[in-house]
This record gives structure tokens, C-alpha cells and sequence, in this order.
């Protein structure tokens, strides 16, 4: 592991090319201005990558150099390739950070790693959304207060169709009566999973200081503890085997 | 659900049907031997499958008239059809139990509803195994005692790359110096995944008494307590939205 | 265990004996409700029993007959008699099932149970409350649809301090704008538990179709599943110990 | 937070006082080993506290000063004051990390914060005990291979009558034929706690270089990330309550 904590932040950034109104609030893409964010926290190296790259911008010799991984998509899933979900998928069980945001509940990677569905209630009618910090001892959480608000967002709501988080962190109130766990915490293999709920393509979410705040801190969290490929050996045995005699 | 827990036990069945050494010890498969422990047990009604039938013995109508899949595999992970995996793995998210046994760790459906790598260690040597229960309370360990020996196994040994089991119930100790969970609970979506360790080709595990008693429990735990297909709906606000005024 | 499960519904009756508000909500005390409600499910043997009867009606003869204890208190935590609390506690960890109620959050029994402060928000406002069911496979969520609705309650919220669940399966929303983790489940040595956030002396809550029905689906779930008394066992060693002689 | 983890390491110092044998090992009390242990991986301020000092040496101004403290009790676990049991209590669970050592599983600190027996099985027959990593991208397990080595020590075997830990890091194996969930993370309030198996009176457990080696990585794993006092607060609504007017 480097000193600095590489990330790199992953944009399906197609919206972005073709809708005025996304492009009026990420004229560059959603990914820079992540990118921007983080860039500005300190400690953090951070490059980009988007779908049309050449193998989506996360070739194998990009992946070993990545520390922790932010995946942002929407409308083309369908369009990742699988070669690239399973190498990405390697590398998260072999110790790199995800860090899945928004509609990335439904991306390849996100649903391989949890197992499940990742379904969910979704509702667009720009409401109001308070998410409640339920664990401020939690890394993640640092600098957040009891709770902080987003004015205007898609409605995510339960049941969200997730393996129990082994730590759910934010529990996001609706305007609209809804309910959602909008923080959650996984390991798989060596690595760590962070979902979080905020983001949207319309709505200026990454701009939001407690946003940032909260992307920030998920990746000092989410960088590998280890690094260790996958192996499945067979050992002498260390103790007399007696019984095999019989 | 039917009355009697519908169980549907799969087995590759091609070691059988190839190699004396297995044919000696389960000579119409290991199948057989699994479905005549649970018809004996009563409340269960038991068919097989096997890799080599049509569809792998699984089409649509069978899964459907399936409350509780046992699954063992060894050589032939390789040859289930992905489209199959998928079917089974969309029935245990909408409630379907699933018990993979041994060699199934490196089953396509065990690796695609954990999520993770589902390797571990592993030796041949004929010895002695101890499996401690450390949950006398669950359902699964119901009429076992504080432990229950195997006389002659192979060895699998941690680290088993699995998530961290909602409930682990078994614990083995091996002559040869080794650890394993054995016993491990999860939920996924709505079903039941219960995975357990022994079970062996030329071993003859699946005649244990003791066994025979973890995997009749444990089709009655597997059970579905309810069966829902997925959605991801877009339901109206429940309460009146003002902030969108905005 | 009897075939009928042998319920203990207690409650501090103390409001109901001094305040005339509380009174005319629950004339013969709230246990009386939560009993009529258990006796009218069927397959429940329902006793009551309250603070101010000797050794507050669970004496061990008692608590041996129970296979689930229902818990209500609010003002007298204070006046529980610690070695009650122990009496109950030891048989929890034997295997009886243990309901806490609303405010019991901070009876003697939960937090001991715990090893938490068990510590909340709360508001006095009579605002709606919207329960999610989280968990629709869950058996104490049987018969329970996405969500239920009270429409006047005493608010509680984030922070709850508790362990985390091993089973999250009511969510909460406020009309004030908090959230909260109103339905959790835990075991405990053989004993399960469940805390359930509806209850209040002065609003009808426990009148309500939807709690009744979560309360008799969670006496069934909490029912015992063994019981076993606490050792510490010497035992003789199950293989040589070769290594001692040095 | 001072710069330094400020560690207390705690000892009942009863044994080491009275018999000759266990004064041969630990000539200054086992505190004094393990002090030295952690004082040499640098990073770390270490003191010491005993049962016979007044307030066993945990007074308010010494618990408001420790960041980690560590506990070995063995047959004196009922001459710790409750009071001093009640203000650990509430430091763990304000933010303050805690460490028990092998014995101590039955400590009043312990059992407290675990809200169960703490029970388990033990023999005194100087056998080898095999200590497994299952964790290794873990912070306690830095520096720890595969598995380490205990020449000769007391076995503790399932089932240990603990909650299901957050995480499970060791299982032990045991020459005598049992196993053992030797390293157990959990968090409790705002504070972590390990439970760490190895350790005892007559065997030089503490002069161990893995065993040191854990205890220093857990000193750091378990330091506060926050530290926060309980409350119980009485907010305002953050929204409009229209309800209440019905």
C-alpha cells in the first residue's frame, strides 16, 4: 500500500453526454466533481475511469494500483462487461475497498458481492431526506452530526433486499413516510464494502459538504488491510494421524 | 407450502458411475442414500436430481414444487449451466432453502448466493474428525449431542472464505491440527442457506446416524417461511410532499 | 414444554392505579389487554403478573412454568428487586423467551441483557409513527403487511443504544422526522429476545390490531427452543495429550 | 485522545502473592510481563492497576485517563466492588476499550458487558494448543501467520456462553480433542471490546511472542474513536406534527 490512499472513482457518465439537465448540474461528469472532493481532503489519490473507456478504464494494471473503488451507475449495468465485474470482484475479495453509491445498488458488481437482489421502493418527487448518523463512533461517520438533511432527492425506501449489513450506519426519514438503511457495512474476502444511498444525476447530491464529508471517510475506511490472493492449498498434516491406520 | 416439506436432493452423481472405490460405497449414488435418511425421518417429501438429467434435472416446475434443495457437487462445478444457477439462485431470494454439503463450497450457487471465494484448506488423509456443537438450542443440532465423531474424513480447514455466518453451529476439530466452521447458517433475500461440511465420495458419511440427523433438521429449518417474487415497485408518497415546491 | 406455550404477560401497573388518563385507557391494567389479545390467538397459556404482587409475581416456581415473559414497566424500574432481575436473567439464558415493551428499554432486565445503556430519544407529541416490516419472512412479522401506521404515539429515536440485532425487522418513521429500530431480535445463552417499540400508558397502542398481532407471532418465534442450565464443565481429555510430559 | 494510547493493564495480583510456583513465572505480577510487552512496541503509555490498591486502582481520575484497559482476574473475581465494576462499565460503553484475558471470561466486567454466563469448559493438563487466524486482514492478527503455537496450556472449550461476536478472529485447537473461539471482537456502546483466550497463571503464556504481539495490536484496535457520554434527550420535533391535533 502506498502512503496515499489510491482511489479511483468509477462514473458510468453517460447521462452526463446526453441529458441537458444532468449536464447543467455535472458538467464535467459526476466523477469529477467526487474526484474534486476527495482531491481536496488530503491523503487520497485519486484518478477516474468511466464505462467507454477501453475496458470500461479499469484494466488489470489500474485495478492493482487501486486501494479503494467508487462505483457510480445507472442506466447501463447492462453494458459492463462481465470479464470486468469478475476482476473487479477478485480484487475487492482480495482486500480493495467498493464503494457503491445510489443506483449503484443495482450494478453487477455490487449484487455479486451481497448475493442478492439489491432491490428496493424508488420514488422521484424531489423530497425531502434526513439521515441519521446511528453509529457516531463509526469512522464513517466522523465529523457528521446526529444527523444531516438533503433538500431535494430520489426517494430510496425498504424492504432493500441486502444480506444484514454487519454495520448499518445511516437510516435515512422521508418526506414521503418512507423509510431506508442508507449506510451499510460489509467485508467480503479481505476487502470492505460501503454502500451509500445519496446520489443522483439531477439533484446537485455530490456537492453537498456532509456528502463529501461522508465519501471522504469511506475510503480511509474502505483501503485494504492486507492483500492476499485467493488459494485453496493442501497441507501436510502438523499432528500424528493415528486413525487412518484402521 | 405443502404440508410435507417438498425436499429436491441433487448430486452430480458422475464419481458414482466412474470410479469402483465410490460405486462400492453408494452404488445408486449418494443421492439415494441422502433421500432414504429423509423419507425415513417422516414429514418430508423427497425427489433427486442429478447433473447429467435434462436441465440438470431442474427445470422451472420442479423448483417451483421445491421447498428445500440439497446440493453436493465435486468434479463438475464446471458443467452446471450458468442459466440453471440462476433459476436456483432467484428460488432461494424468494425463499426456496438451499443446504450445501462438502465438496459443494465450490458449488456455482454456493460461491453466487455467499458472494466470496469459498476456499479453505484441504488434505486427504483418513482422519479423525470432532464436531463440536456450540448452538444446543437450534433446530439444526436437535438431538445431537455435545459433539459427534467422524472416524475417517478429509480434512477442510480454515480460512474458509465465507462471509461471517449469521449463526455458526458447528465447530470441527481434526486429528491432523486443523479448525473448521461446519455448521454455518445464513439468510439471503427470504430463503435459508445452510452449509455443512461432511459428506465424501468414498468416505461413507452420508450413512452417519448423526448426519442423517443434521440434514433431516436441517431440511425442516430450510423451510420457506414465505415465498414472494422480487419487485423494485415505485409507489405514490405517503404523506404530502412540500418540500418539492422548492 | 407444554404444548400450549405458557406465557407471562407482566406489568408494573402502577399508572393505571394513580392516573385517571392512564385509567380510562386501560381500567384493569394494560397486562389485562395484552392477556385478552394472547387468549384470543389460540395456542397460548397466558398468566399475568405485576410489580407489587410478592417478589413481584415471579417467584421461581413461576418463571419455571414460563415459557415467555412479556415486559412492561416505566416508572418503577427502580423498584424491581435486583434479585428478580437475576432470577429472570438466569432463566433467559436458560431458554425462556423475553418480550420487552416500549418504555422496558430501560427496565433492569433489558439493560442487563444487553451489557448496553439501552438509552433513546423520546417526544411526547402524539404524532404518527409508521412501522416498515423489514423482515416479511420473518415469523413475527406473519400477517403484517409492508408497513403499519399508529396514528398517535410517544416518539422514540436514534441512538438507540443497543447491541446490534442479530434480526433488524421493524423500522420506524416519525412524523417529527426521526427514524427508529422498533422491532429487534437477539439470542441470548439458549434464550431469545425481542424488543418491540409500540406501548405507552395513555395512548390505546396495545388495542391495536397490527401490535396484538406482532406481540402473538412474537410469543410463538420467543418460545423455547431448549432449556438447559449453566455449567462449567472439567472434562477428562477425548484424545492423548502427549505434549504434557515435557 | 492523547497522542499516545494511554493502556491500563489490570491484574487481580492474588496468585502471584501466595504461590510459589506462579511467583516463579511472574516474579512481579503477570502486569509487569505484560507492561513490559506493550511498553516495547512503542506507541503506547502504559501503567498498572491492582485489586488490593484502593478502588482496585481504577478511581474516576485513572478511568478518565485510559484509553485501553486490560484485565486478568482468576479467583478473585468476587473482591472486585461493584461500584468500580459499574464505572468500568460506563466508561466502555462512553468509548473506552477493553481487553479480557483467559480467565477473566468470568469476571464481573466481563458478564456485565456480555449480558450472559460467560461459561465454558476447561482442564488443567498442560496439552499443546494451535491458535488459527481466520482473520488475517484483521488489526489484531498483524504479524500472525496462518496459525501460532502454544506448547502447553489449560484448554477452554466450547461451548462458550457468549453472544455471537461481531467478529470471530482465532478458533483454537486443543491436543485433548476440543476447539474454542479464542480471539472475539465485539462493540458495545461506543467502545470495543476483545476477548483474547490465552493466559495463565503457571504457564509463561505472556512472555509469548505472538500472544505479545496480539495484546499490542489490540491495545491499538481497541483505542477510542469517539468518547461520548449517555443521554437520554427530550428533542423537538425537526418537522411539522399535524396529527397531534386529532
Amino acid at each position: 500500500m502506498a502512503d496515499k490512499i489510491r482511489v479511483t472513482v468509477w462514473n458510468e457518465f453517460r447521462h452526463e453526454k446526453k441529458n441537458a439537465a444532468v449536464q447543467k448540474v455535472y458538467p464535467d461528469g459526476m466523477h469529477m466533481v467526487i474526484k474534486k472532493a476527495l482531491d481536496a481532503a488530503g491523503g487520497l489519490e485519486v484518478r477516474t475511469a468511466t464505462l467507454d473507456e477501453p475496458e470500461h478504464g479499469l484494466p488489470k494494471e489500474v485495478l492493482e494500483k487501486t486501494d479503494v473503488l467508487t462505483w457510480w451507475g445507472h442506466v447501463a449495468h447492462g453494458d459492463v462487461k462481465d470479464e470486468v465485474v469478475e476482476r473487479i470482484h477478485r480484487r475487492v475479495l482480495e482486500g480493495m475497498g467498493l464503494i457503491c453509491l445510489h443506483s449503484a445498488h443495482y450494478s453487477k458488481i455490487f449484487r455479486r458481492v451481497m448475493g442478492t437482489n439489491c432491490s428496493l421502493k424508488w420514488r422521484e418527487a424531489a423530497e425531502k431526506e434526513r439521515l441519521w448518523n446511528i453509529e457516531p463512533g463509526h469512522p464513517i461517520t466522523q465529523g457528521i452530526g446526529e444527523y444531516f438533511e438533503l433538500p431535494h432527492v430520489e426517494m430510496y425506501g425498504e424492504r432493500f433486499d441486502i444480506p444484514t449489513p454487519d454495520k448499518l450506519i445511516f437510516i435515512s426519514w422521508f418526506e414521503g413516510g418512507e423509510v431506508f438503511r442508507s449506510g451499510c457495512c460489509w467485508e467480503r474476502g479481505h476487502g470492505r464494502i460501503f454502500y451509500f444511498r445519496p446520489g443522483h444525476e439531477t439533484f446537485p447530491i455530490f456537492y453537498d459538504v456532509n456528502v463529501q464529508k461522508v465519501l471522504v471517510n469511506a475510503c480511509r475506511w474502505a483501503k485494504p488491510r492486507i492483500i492476499k490472493a485467493d488459494s485453496c492449498p493442501n497441507p501436510k498434516p502438523l499432528e500424528p494421524i493415528r486413525s487412518a491406520k484402521a
